[in-house]
C-alpha cells in the first residue's frame, strides 16, 4: 500500500484558505479547552478529556463544513491540525493554572470574539468553492462557526451558547459569512475579503460586549415557577464589571 | 465565480420529492418552534436561539438523509428552506404568545403527529432513489425522522422522545417508510405513496394518542430510588383528559 | 426500480473486512444495551427505545467513520447489521433481567474492554483504504471507537465516558489503531494486523482495570465547592472490590 508521504502535508503546502482554515482551528481549540475548565463546564475530565474537548472545539467546525460539502474532512487528513490543536489546548490548560479566574474571565471573552469568525469565513468560502450559492455560504458559515461549542456544550450539559443570550454568536457569525461573500463577489482576493469579514465579525461582537447589548429574549412561559433562579443577563454583568 | 443565479432555485423548480421535503421541513421546523418554548424544553433561549432550534428541527432530518445518502444537503443549497423555517418559526412563536397553554398542548400533540410521517416518506425516497435496498429506506426514514428531535431534545437537556414512551415515535416512522417503500415496489406514484403512507403513519400515531396506547416500557432496575418522581404516562394523562 | 436482491447481502458476501466490522457492531450494541439498563444512563426507556440506544451504540461509530471517508455508511445499506443489533440488544436486556446487578458489573467492565478495539481497527483500515495517511487513520480509528458511547451518554444526559476517568477509553482506541497502522505498514494480512491490534488494544484496557491505574485528572478548579460531592475514582473502587 503506497502511503502519502508526511512531507506532502509540509507547512509550505498551505495554500491562503489552508492557513485560513489552520487559524480557525488553533484559535477555537485553544477556546475549547479553557472553556473546558470553567467552572460552568468542568465534570472532572481527564487531562486527556479536556484536549479531547479542545480538539472537538478545534476541528468540529472544520468537520462539519467539509462533511456538508460532502468532501473528507480536511482537518482529518492533515496532520497538522491535529499537532496545533494538542498545542494550543495544552497552553489553554497551563494558562487556566498559572492565572487568576478574573483575567480569566477577559482572556476568554476575548478569545471567544476573536475565534468567531474565522469559521464564518472558510464555511463561506467552502461553500462558495463547491458553487452552492449564497443562501448556502452564509448557513454552512454559521453551521461551521457554531459546530465545535455545540459539541462541547452538549458534553458538559450545558445549554448552547448560540441558543441563548451569548453576544449575537449568531448574528455575528452570519455577518462576519455575509460579508464575505459579498467580498468575494466584488472579486476582492480571498485575503482582502477575509480581513474585511474578520473586522465585521470581530467589530460587532466585541461592540455588543462593550456597549453591554443584550439579544432579545422572549417574555418567560407563565409555567415557569416564581422562584426559579433568576437569569443572569450578559449584558449586565458587563456594565457592572465595567 | 460563476453563482447560481437565485432564478435557479425558483418555486416553480420543484418537483414532486422536492415539495414533500419541503413540507417535511416546514411542518417540523413550525413543531421544533412550539417546542422550545414549551416549559420542558424552554431554557432562557433568545429569539435568535428560539428560531435556530426550529430550524435544527425542521432541517435536521434534511441535512442527516442526504449525508448518509453522500449527497450535498438540499435544505442548505436551497434557499426556500431557509426562508420557509423562518417563516414558520416566527409564527409559532406568535402563536405560543396568543394563545393559552392548553389549546398549545393540543396543536402541539397534532403537530407532533401530523409532522411526522414526511420525513419518513422522503428518508424512504432518498434511499430508494440511491438504490440503497428495503432496509436501508426504513433506516434512513426512521433516522430522518428522529434526528431534528433528537437535536433539539438534547440542545434542550431532556431525554430524546424516540427512546422514551412518546407516542410510537419509532414504530409510526418505521410504518410511514415501510408502506412507502411497499406502495412504491407496487409501482404507484410518487403522490399515491406519499399519500398512503402518511394516512398510514399519521393514522397510526393518531390512534395510538386517542386509545392512549402505552409503548412497552420495562420494569424499573432495583437500583432506582423509591421516592423517586413517577414516571408520568402519556396514556393515562390523555385518559384523565378525555 | 430495480432493487438489490437480499442475496447481495448474504453472510457469505462478507470479506474479512466486513466480518470486523460486524462484530464491532455486535459487540458494541451489546455493551450499548446493558448500558441502556445501568442506573447511571437509565432514564424510562421504552423497550424501543433501548434497542435504539443499543442500535445507536453499535452502528454509530460505523456510521461516523464512513462519513468522514465520504461513502455511504456500511451499517445502513447491509441489513445484517440490523438484524444483528436487535438480537443482541434483546439478549441485552434479557441478562440485564436474570442476573444479579453485581455480574452485571463485571460483565459490563470485561464487555467495554472487549468491544473497544474493533472499532478502532476497522476505522485504521477504512482511512488506509482510502489512502488518508497515518495520522487520519488513529484519529478516524478514535472517532470511530468513541462516537457511539458519546450518542449514548449524551441522550441518557451523562457526562461523556471518553472525557473522565473511565480505564483509557482514548489511549486504548489510539493504541489499537497505531499497532493496526504499524502492523499493515510491516505488510501483515488483515487477520494478523487485527489480531494484533486487539490483542494490544483490549490488553491495554484490561491491564489498566486489573492494576487500578488512573487517568490523569487535573487539580480541581477553585470555584469547584468544597460541599461537592467527592468524585469517584474507579482505580480506588476496584482495588476495593479485589
Amino acid at each position: 500500500m503506497t502511503m502519502p508521504a508526511f512531507g506532502q502535508f509540509g507547512l509550505w503546502t498551505f495554500d491562503t484558505v489552508g492557513w485560513i482554515s489552520l487559524i480557525a482551528a488553533l484559535t477555537n481549540a485553544f477556546n475549547g479547552a479553557l472553556l473546558a475548565r470553567r467552572p460552568s463546564h468542568y465534570k472532572h475530565f481527564s487531562f486527556a478529556g479536556i484536549i479531547v474537548l479542545g480538539y472537538a472545539g478545534g476541528i468540529g467546525g472544520g468537520i462539519v463544513r467539509d462533511v456538508l460539502v460532502n468532501k473528507i474532512p480536511s482537518p482529518l487528513e492533515n496532520p497538522w491540525y491535529l499537532i496545533g490543536c494538542l498545542a494550543v489546548s495544552a497552553v489553554a490548560i497551563f494558562i487556566a493554572l498559572y492565572t487568576a479566574m478574573k483575567f480569566q474571565d477577559g482572556l476568554f471573552q476575548f478569545m471567544t470574539a476573536f475565534s468567531l469568525p474565522w469559521y464564518a469565513i472558510v464555511g463561506a468560502q467552502a461553500a462558495l468553492a463547491a458553487h452552492l450559492g449564497y443562501a448556502a455560504a452564509i448557513l454552512i458559515g454559521v453551521l461551521a462557526t457554531t459546530a465545535g461549542r455545540w459539541i462541547i456544550d452538549v458534553s458538559c450539559q450545558c445549554t448552547p451558547l448560540l441558543l441563548t443570550r451569548g453576544g449575537f454568536t449568531i448574528l455575528s457569525a452570519a455577518l462576519a459569512a455575509a460579508t464575505y461573500v459579498v467580498c468575494d463577489a466584488f472579486g476582492l482576493s480571498v485575503v482582502a475579503s477575509t480581513a474585511i469579514a474578520f473586522v465585521v465579525g470581530f467589530g460587532f461582537r466585541v461592540t455588543s460586549l462593550m456597549l453591554a447589548w443584550e439579544e432579545w429574549e422572549p417574555w418567560e412561559p407563565a409555567a415557569l415557577k416564581a422562584g426559579e433562579k433568576p437569569h443572569e443577563k450578559l449584558g449586565e454583568t458587563i456594565k457592572m464589571e465595567l
